[in-house]
């Protein structure tokens, strides 16, 4: 059988070569027959904080039981505040439980939740009917590149557009979800440059410089990625920045796709999260846009729900119809999903019987992050043969650039490998570690990078990073003469 | 913003515009704005259990919920065998718990338990490695046929195909989605008709007729797809017209999709579920198949926790990594789903703690299906201006032909909408009844039917079909002087 051949280059790095091979060495572990110098896999490829210890928080796991389980609430056993949610949850599907179809944008009653949750954030009116939910931002975001992108000339309005292809614009280095979806939609991946000197900033002038080399050779530039806080960079955006950003998309007629999934996440001083909705706002822009949240980082971290959303502001009423259209053929993201979305939007409040609970839980796992997040900068930095110019500003990543030996280099070309590609390999078969390599996001020519996350247990990342700086110099050493 | 010609192009009638206008209807009702003849929406639009009434399988729920939340499995409220299942997939999780993401085929717990479940149903092997599971079947569907469809000459190899384009068989009538995905996708939707005169039956000549037709118009087909009991039809395949299809797509080359999501639900004496499996197996055929099965059929109804799986028969490794990938960028389906999926194909034993419940509800469940399935035939066959030749077999609707007069035909015409379309329209206008047209589905020329489900509650279905007969005669009438 013949493959899409857009399926066979749409590549997805985080999980991607390395991983595969990890999941080998991990039966080989577990056969016992391995005669490696480590006994497990250490998965730093992705962030997915419950695997790598960090513990639910209880009130959510309390209402999703309570809401799939209505009869554990006579039980005696569940907090008033979670019953309370919980029959609010299962009022908002009309009686028909967790178990039917909802909507095709989901529950009302999450909606609204989700809609007041940006309004207390921006200050800025927010519509519960330009939200819908979704099976994690990532289905929100293939579904928005779907509507966006295509490559099919003979359906553009009858007109040939000869070798003229759409495109979106992502950073470099992105989130290969991103070039991914642009792939499977036919269309060409536009990037612009995060400026890795000056704590992985963008100019207007390198956005300008991106869109008009891409204009330049023919490609429709239709929309404008940003991650913020950055995956893989951790780059917190300031208001400014965001403010350049949207000026540069309304005057280009870019439609703006806000990955806004680490919002929570910041942890340096002086550095907060602002979202493009209310830049947007201030600015009174017309610019259309797109945002995504999600339940899988954050505090909670609960990725296995799948839950997310997407808000779209200033989108024509046909264009929206078309979004609902085309998440309507999978009818609606699972209920409970919905829910975690709604309690992330809603949390107890002070004093409700489950907040001091929740409050603790929060903030022990936010501070947490957010040592984890300094010691890894401080350890990154002084790694020899590892450039880490600034300390992980937001997100749950790490991307040091990395010095490769121009034997190593060599070596990886011949075994067909992008040369960091060839080190994260390396390094899974010493060490164990997992991590993904810098060519799958995206870099600057020349340069090599790979992404660890912040997210091993604080325990455990002396012995990581200790790992990390043996293997590169004795690794690196080999190729040296 | 220039929408995505095929998204605008690709239609999905379960949900369009009767539903919208079903919704404000909805809305007027609540805010008691109405002076209508009724005072509730009967949503008969969707096989969608729970919203009209069917109960949960206690056993599902409880296993979730521990899982969920497994500080309840201390507090001794749970039967033994729950505790004992909840343990197994958390252990299956590696400890992390249904909050981290799976592997992105899902977890091999309960990967192994699908398998073995048609193991013992077909009595041929099956191969864990070979199953994904994901968020409801449309899920998988929606990937399998992106593997499989591409209409990019740009990338084909180098090769121009000039008006060439690629296509998939679906039977006449069809679940939308089926027709909504190979429109996103750019392909070619090829039609073969159910024989509506012999229960719905497809012949091989059919078969070839459709297919020679396709090609001699410059269309590839690439692959057919099959449901087993059908959607709408309700028909149910017998082991030869199954072997009369594999040998008809081995021949042609083609992939075979094999929707079985309602292998649970057949009503009529003499009719037995086969899969495609097994008849493949039978044949020792070549044939590669792609089979869907789901938790939202069955007698389960888990619509809203979004679980399915698809099985890949005789697929190359290489074409099997690629599903894997297209899947990987999205992580991996929720993981409650994923364990409810493990437990619709592993239900409690004889001497478990819980096979008395379970057996007691799924039983009361299937026979309500069928009672209901009974009498909507008696009433459909009743309706003076419907036709509805052979009872309902199998599946969850009802697919009666309707007479239209001349004039209500070239008022729809003018309204610019198929008539069976504005049939429902008014349908619901003058009913509250949400159903939906056949010309969504797909229906031989000059005919016109609506699909109905048959989940209203036992009680309601005398009342559903006085409404159905009453509406049909007075509203004809109007259009005959």
């Amino acid at each position: 059988m013949e493959v899409n051949p857009r399926v066979k280059k749409a590549e997805y790095a985080v999980r991607g070569r390395v991983v595969a091979r990890a999941q080998e060495i991990e039966e080989e572990l577990k056969r016992g027959s391995s005669t490696r110098k480590f006994d497990k896999i250490i998965y730093c490829n992705i962030g997915n904080p419950h695997a790598l210890g960090q513990k639910p928080v209880t009130f959510i796991r309390q209402v999703l039981a309570a809401c799939v389980c209505p009869s554990l609430m006579d039980a005696g056993i569940l907090p008033t505040d979670v019953v309370v949610r919980a029959k609010e949850y299962l009022a908002g599907t009309g009686g028909s439980g967790v178990g039917a179809y909802t909507e095709t944008a989901g529950l009302a009653v999450v909606r609204r939740q989700v809609a007041e949750f940006m309004e207390r954030r921006d200050g800025v009116k927010a519509d519960a009917k330009r939200i819908i939910l979704t099976n994690g931002a990532s289905d929100a975001i293939r579904r928005v590149i779907q509507l966006i992108l295509h490559d099919d000339v003979s359906m553009d309005g009858g007109v040939e557009r000869g070798h003229e292809r759409q495109g979106i614009m992502i950073p470099c280095p992105q989130y290969p979800l991103y070039s991914c979806q642009i792939v499977l939609s036919g269309g060409s991946i536009v990037y612009y440059e995060s400026d890795e000197a000056r704590e992985w900033g963008v100019t207007r002038a390198e956005l300008e410089r991106s869109f008009l080399e891409a204009t330049g050779s023919g490609v429709v530039v239709k929309a404008l990625v940003v991650i913020n806080p950055g995956n893989p960079t951790g780059a917190v955006l300031s208001e400014s920045d965001i403010e350049e950003i949207v000026r540069f998309a309304e005057e280009r007629k870019l439609v703006i796709l806000a990955d806004e999934v680490y919002q929570e996440n910041v942890y340096v001083e002086g550095k907060k999260f602002e979202s493009f909705k209310k830049v947007v706002a201030k600015l009174q822009s017309k610019a259309l846009l797109f945002s995504f949240h999600s339940t899988s980082k954050g505090l909670l971290g609960e990725c296995g729900i799948r839950a997310g959303y997407v808000e779209a502001v200033n989108v024509p009423d046909d264009v929206f119809k078309e979004l609902i259209k085309l998440s309507a053929s999978q009818l609606s993201s699972n209920t409970l999903g919905q829910i975690a979305c709604g309690l992330m939007c809603s949390p107890p409040r002070q004093g409700d019987t489950s907040f001091d609970l929740y409050h603790r839980e929060t903030q022990d796992i936010f501070e947490s992050l957010k040592r984890r997040a300094a010691k890894l900068s401080r350890k990154m930095q002084s790694i020899h043969g590892f450039s880490f110019p600034s300390p992980i500003q937001g997100a749950m990543y790490a991307f040091p650039s990395i010095k490769l030996p121009a034997k190593a280099v060599e070596e990886a070309e011949k075994r067909k490998m992008a040369p960091d590609e060839f080190y994260c390999m390396e390094l899974l078969e010493n060490t164990g570690i997992v991590c993904v390599p810098g060519s799958g996001f995206g870099q600057r020519k020349d340069t090599y990078h790979f992404r660890t996350t912040i997210l091993p247990p604080e325990s455990d990342i002396d012995n990581l990073t200790y790992l990390l700086a043996d293997f590169h110099t004795n690794w690196t050493q080999q190729f040296q003469h």
